[in-house]
């Protein structure tokens, strides 16, 4: 297609959006390891994991043989409400940079969440009504994901209970005022709420919370009360395969107007995002049908692809969670307190630890003040005032461009704009007057923690 | 049209969006009073006006002729950037309600600036630029429009100096943020850096400002700096002009879906939204070729027109700019502190006030807890948490919804939804707390200001 043609914002219809969920799973010739319970060491089962997870959704997290999954008529409806959303032609920052390569981004920001997460907040909650539950418990970091569950909620009727990292809580009170607008009831971890909060808080008087911490709070929160089930907002199977609409959409965007992306990027705290943009696209390169360079982004801060180890590993600071084979800077790691933003997981998606490990992505990572200033650049040529945690992969996407101009490459870079960073304001303040600062955890500080890791 | 065709969301293709803006003012029989010289009571000429503003803008002001405007191909492009914005079913809100009524909502909030300001911005930027001038200055108050100025100037590499209503400088430090992060300087409005500002220091000690005080000051900044000129983003003929897109778009997207309007409905501080909205269709109205119902919505506690006068006064506190023939409560006047977000200017667009005089229009005004609560039944249903301004619209729909739902009538109502609330949580906290409170001014204390209207 003349390149012309491709508009700013590609927009599907109402009739050309996907209408299933890709399990990138199905087509993993070494499927993820699974979930072990810490008390036997076993695989977890199904009814294990219904104790915590509502039952269809446990369905899901165990399945890594079904390819397509039909996406329930209701989530549909809702996915209109605010999708599909756009794939943009970033003609703008290209025209900045004077670079051939041509980059695009998917722009997951235009919903009230302000983020991504709403397309597995709105699954989850679902599957809950589904059972009949009262409400679903839940924990947040930079506080994206709890809205985006609080805004599912109160949609369908349902109780919402977030706990809320304490240091955003703290430095956020507009986020937490959003989750109370749609209803939500929201506590800031770790509290004394729950025995596992109250141990955290004993054993560490005085910390700012981690989601880790936040996690095993709402753990408990939800198996000590009757009609509740936890939720999670990244990591899982289970959310990867919601996020696969990201990728579904950009993948159908391509196809229509001809376009073959040769670099795929996008930042990653847990994975939720990389997973659920790359899963097509990674389908094919996993069937043999295409090749793609994809690009994971994390935080030098938190680096759990590039410097962590690919083990065993508690998915909560309290060891209340199963234990998930996945790439971990260990349980107890704590990002340092100046690090803005999400993307503050010690742990990172079984699934894209895997295909990491097979050498099918490749991560790299960035110190926090080059990625804010690719933030402020970005915000000032194509008008968006992007989330910390996106411009991580804008960061990375513009030094690819880069290299581009350098070797002429006319490649297609396709990155994930995952949202917006109206609620991250104090950092970019801390950017704008030059008192932020970058943080790289050292050797022995890794080692520390990775000496912790559960001997399985 | 088969009603089950129209989608959640029209968002009209690149090919299909309007290349031109409508001047209402060419279709009105009686033309809107023109601005008068204070010191001669004179019409103002061309060159009186471009001291203050660009020369092309002045001439947008004075033309009461040419019916359409083609827009420059560098605006449109900056509109590709973050339009069409969508025309939006609201379903979710329609089931809610259980009302035979079909209601759209146009949603202007999809851009970093948050609101449709940036439709006139960029506009504004654009003929600064051709003029070669340095820089422009402006006042806002809620935050929006000095956003969306510092989003255009950053584009287009203007300077941007914005004098900011005080209260809202302390109240919003994340606007003022985000306007520094586009580059922009910005000054808590009075101040002592102008002449105007240190008198009304001296006059109102301790003043939480007003957008009366801060055009006076930004005015003056223009005019005396070599390069500058000012500008405003509601109230002028100009801005009505380019706000006209709203409308355009929204004409185009009813008239594809066969849409047929009955009612229409915008909040109105200086008029900007619903001017724009209205545009078209009150071309059909002035035309005699259709009928529209418009309805704007102004809070209680401003309420230019529903309790404001039709006469001459001045557009600022410091009475340094033209006198504008408009419905007005006085330049003095100051909405009651309790009043969250914008609409708190003490006029109203000349043009809309002539088409109100004449009966072509109507208004009606909401006391603000009342329009918080549709604020958050409306974000809780359609997944959008709107700005308060908005909200008025959102209050006015959902009312006219309600007596449908008595009559049976299946009326359509369109109403502009111009921005999102992530700026407002402080209200929105007000609102859940229980301690937001209403105010509406006693008839004595509008008389008041209604008696010191300059005598033309």
């Amino acid at each position: 297609m003349n390149e012309s043609k491709i508009p700013y914002k590609i927009y599907l219809s109402e009739e050309e959006m996907p209408t299933t969920w890709y399990n990138m799973r199905a087509d993993m010739k070494i499927k993820p390891a699974p979930l072990l319970n810490p008390g036997t060491g076993q695989p977890v089962t199904l009814d294990e994991l219904s104790a915590i997870f509502c039952r269809e959704l446990g369905k899901q997290e165990l399945d890594n043989d079904t390819r397509e999954f039909p996406i329930p008529q209701e989530i549909l409806d809702f996915y209109k409400m605010y999708r599909p959303s756009p794939l943009v032609r970033a003609y703008c920052l290209e025209k900045k940079l004077d670079t051939p390569a041509h980059i695009y981004y998917k722009f997951e920001g235009n919903n009230t969440s302000g983020s991504h997460k709403l397309n597995s907040a709105i699954a989850q909650a679902y599957y809950a009504k589904q059972q009949d539950l009262k409400g679903v418990t839940t924990e947040t970091g930079a506080g994206q994901w709890g809205t985006a569950l609080s805004m599912a909620c109160a949609y369908l009727g349902l109780d919402c209970q977030v706990y809320m990292v304490k240091i955003s809580y703290e430095q956020k009170p507009f986020r937490r005022e959003v989750m109370r607008t749609y209803g939500a009831a929201v506590t800031p971890s770790p509290s004394n709420t729950t025995a596992v909060g109250r141990k955290i808080l004993e054993e560490f008087p005085g910390t700012n919370g981690s989601l880790g911490c936040a996690i095993s709070e709402a753990v408990e929160a939800a198996v000590s009360q009757e009609g509740y089930r936890y939720v999670l907002g990244s990591v899982l199977n289970q959310v990867l395969l919601h996020q696969s609409i990201i990728g579904q959409e950009t993948y159908a965007a391509c196809k229509k107007y001809d376009i073959k992306p040769d670099v795929i990027i996008g930042c990653a705290g847990g994975g939720s995002n990389l997973g659920g943009l790359i899963s097509p696209f990674m389908g094919e390169k996993l069937r043999g049908e295409a090749d793609y360079d994809f690009i994971a982004v994390e935080p030098a801060s938190c680096p759990s692809f590039t410097r962590g180890t690919f083990a065993y590993d508690f998915c909560d600071t309290g060891h209340v969670t199963p234990l998930a084979k996945m790439y971990t800077l260990g349980s107890d790691f704590i990002p340092s307190a100046n690090h803005a933003g999400g993307l503050r997981y010690h742990g990172m998606s079984p699934v894209l630890s895997e295909l990491y490990d097979e050498g099918y992505m490749r991560a790299v990572s960035y110190e926090q003040t080059s990625v804010f200033a690719a933030a402020e650049e970005f915000a000032r040529v194509e008008g968006i005032l992007p989330a910390p945690e996106s411009s991580h992969a804008i960061r990375c996407a513009v030094d690819e461009a880069l290299k581009c101009k350098e070797t002429g490459e006319e490649k297609n870079i396709i990155f994930g704009l995952t949202g917006t960073g109206y609620f991250d304001l104090y950092a970019y303040q801390q950017f704008n007057d030059g008192t932020m600062s970058d943080y790289i955890p050292s050797d022995e500080e890794i080692e520390k923690y990775k000496a912790n890791l559960p001997k399985i």
